[in-house]
């Protein structure tokens, strides 16, 4: 299928899940004008697409049955394979993609579930948030069955104009999610302490919103220094040492004593940098927790 | 001060602490024509600083002697006071600005220590690393005593062009500088956890440096919703619940076997998102946890 072709007649699309990305990724391609057929097992999240132009069958087989490429949006794998399996049958020769959380074993898993009902399998992470989808810079990454991201890039390309293809391992897009994905709970449990402090004191949270997009972004600047460090294994010419940190964490109790906030959540931190200061990497760059990290600790 | 004096004749600065940022904040205003008084406790530091035409007398209370702005930049406040200590008495009529990490009750006692030797106080926070000194987004933020922020603001502009001055109360910096930090910490970790999985893949961090700065931006795009909700306490109309984050969860300790990693670092948000949970907060939004961090448990 060529972008001409992609043009004039755009390509019939299945979306399996509607929560509020799935509602989303059918709601581009119905813009864009591809015959979207959409299913859910709460069917009445189906209503504001369907009268968008939607189609929307009663059994989730005959969903999988209108269109060559169906996108699956549920939560997990698991999700996904136990929404797909009434569909089974209907997958056969068909291209699936999924587009959700989890891990690379559970791409596996996905894939080979998949591979066996004879379905080609592509899994996939979007990297954004749902009102987000469409956007030129909205990035999408993909792996698994090369044919089918070829096959089917044009239209992948209506979610986000970052659409990335990793390689053939079906799992890499659920790796990649995964270690990208993992700075965010942490970074926001760290906003909403930040928050809880400023209220503690009846400031409002907004205020520091302008403040952390600038943290954010100076975070961001650093990390291809921090990604040298750990490639090459060499942390002795460190922006910031693990004894900064150290120096830092002594804060913290007093800051949640003062705020009145569970402060718990650090301890783990504590322990790290501890653990990195035991083996030596004190002076070192904090990247070197990275080492620290692949050392997991017997049970306690 | 006026400006247009300021140009002319730059007004003479010490700064004591010449580590990386203490070094690079000297730097900047050698660079721009202040004459510049140093002082390190391992006096070798002072050198490339000398070479660049910085004054550097032997003790430190002749350093703050030389200058009525002394700028102090240690990495605690505890580590300010103990180093300027020698110089109490040269702090008389002095400004002491410190820009250092630490608690709002460390700012406090600083405060009061400055003013209990004559000096007046302003606490500072500058929220980017060495090299960024002197850069026009380059944030930095005060508060204490409204004249001396307005006697230096020219000087204190030197540092960076987002200089912020943030109310009275001298411990407001620091309170703001551990409320924005604290997404450090926790979001590196998260990274560096990436950056192991894909090494335990036989890939390199680098190739998820560009994804991560997307997904900081994505996490910066998003704050101003979680602030408002934190600030009006409705959490129920989430772009993200606290379930999703739930099911997301129970891959960590799947990742963590696969990559050979400890993730047990990850047990204190598994148990706030529970407690959100248990609190009734499972449909609504994950800045609910701001709520959860609210309440200290009892010791165990």
């Amino acid at each position: 299928m060529d972008t001409h072709n992609q043009r004039q007649h755009p390509a019939p699309v299945t979306v399996i899940g509607l929560g509020a990305m799935g509602s989303a990724l059918a709601a581009a391609f119905i813009a864009a004008g591809h015959p979207t057929t959409v299913w859910n097992r709460t069917a009445s999240r189906a209503a504001p697409l369907v009268a968008k132009g939607a189609a929307h069958p009663e059994t989730v087989a005959e969903a999988v049955a209108a269109s060559p490429l169906v996108i699956a949006c549920l939560t997990t794998y698991e999700d996904t394979v136990e929404a797909l399996g009434p569909a089974a049958a209907a997958l056969k020769g068909r291209d699936l993609v999924t587009l959700n959380s989890g891990s690379p074993a559970g791409a596996r898993r996905t894939a080979e579930w998949a591979r066996g009902h004879g379905a080609r399998f592509l899994g996939g992470a979007i990297k954004d948030v749902p009102p987000a989808v469409g956007g030129a810079d909205t990035l999408l990454y993909y792996s698994g069955d090369a044919t089918v991201f070829a096959a089917h890039e044009p239209v992948l390309r209506v979610l986000g104009g970052d659409t990335v293809y990793l390689g053939a391992d079906p799992d890499l897009a659920a790796l990649y999610e995964m270690a990208v994905g993992g700075t965010l709970l942490p970074a926001l449990v760290g906003f909403f302490q930040g928050a809880a402090a400023l209220q503690a004191r009846g400031l409002e949270a907004a205020s520091m919103v302008r403040f952390t997009e600038r943290w954010l972004a100076m975070i961001a600047s650093v990390l291809p220094v921090l990604a040298r460090e750990i490639d090459s294994g060499d942390y002795s010419e460190p922006l910031s040492s693990v004894n900064v940190f150290v120096a830092g964490s002594a804060h913290d109790a007093e800051l949640g004593k003062e705020a009145g906030l569970d402060v718990e959540w650090h301890r783990p931190f504590h322990e790290l940098l501890e653990r990195a200061v035991e083996a030596g990497y004190g002076t070192q760059s904090i990247a070197a927790l990275t080492e620290i990290l692949k050392e997991p600790r017997r049970a306690a």
